[in-house]
């Protein structure tokens, strides 16, 4: 068994490229291989107000669950409202990109498949 | 893509006993195979104050995150505190039981592999 708090993992930044000063968006993997997890794994995102995830797809799915905050999903038919308690099932293979609203950080559970971390997912063309 | 609220999605209650009046103990499959979840499946638990999980195991591992209260999770070498963002990852085979804190409801995620729905868990003996 392993427990902790979201707040004791460690975060690292979503994108490599530079953001707008005091901005953080950041990834903690809660649950992980390293922690012994055999078959999924979860992370939490942080999008501060304004900033979005690249817009970019992958073979594996996500399965998310909004915790705090609100903004925009956008998928390959259109745009959903994000709020607390919102659920969301991307497969493997569409594009997506999530935004969090102006005001307010967006907070979000994504778990994937066990092993995607070193993989680079396909940017948008 | 499958976007849905978590209020929207059916309930249905954890355990066949009959619980304290008004009381409740329920599970939404929030993200399942019916969607289309090609791995794992996404429960949200509710437990009213005072009331437990069954003490019981199961081949399949747990991947939860508390949402809401605090509770306490009981595992086969002691007693861990459950608070909003706790995260928790019990193996399969595991012994396990989370109890809701008196005063409050205990609301938490908890990932399982794909197609555990019918699989009865063993009971404690």
């Amino acid at each position: 068994m392993y427990v902790a708090h979201v707040s004791e993992v460690p975060e690292s930044n979503v994108t490599p490229d530079p953001l707008p000063p005091g901005k953080r968006a950041t990834v903690r993997w809660v649950i992980a291989e390293e922690h012994g997890a055999p078959n999924f794994e979860m992370r939490v995102f942080h999008l501060d107000e304004g900033l979005t995830s690249e817009w970019h797809r992958h073979p594996w799915e996500h399965e998310e669950y909004v915790l705090t905050g609100h903004g925009t999903l956008r998928g390959e038919t259109g745009e959903t409202e994000l709020e607390p308690g919102t659920v969301v099932l991307i497969a493997g293979g569409e594009m997506h990109q999530l935004r969090a609203s102006r005001g307010e950080a967006l907070e979000f559970i994504c778990v994937v498949p066990r092993g995607t971390k070193e993989k680079a997912a396909s940017p948008a063309r």
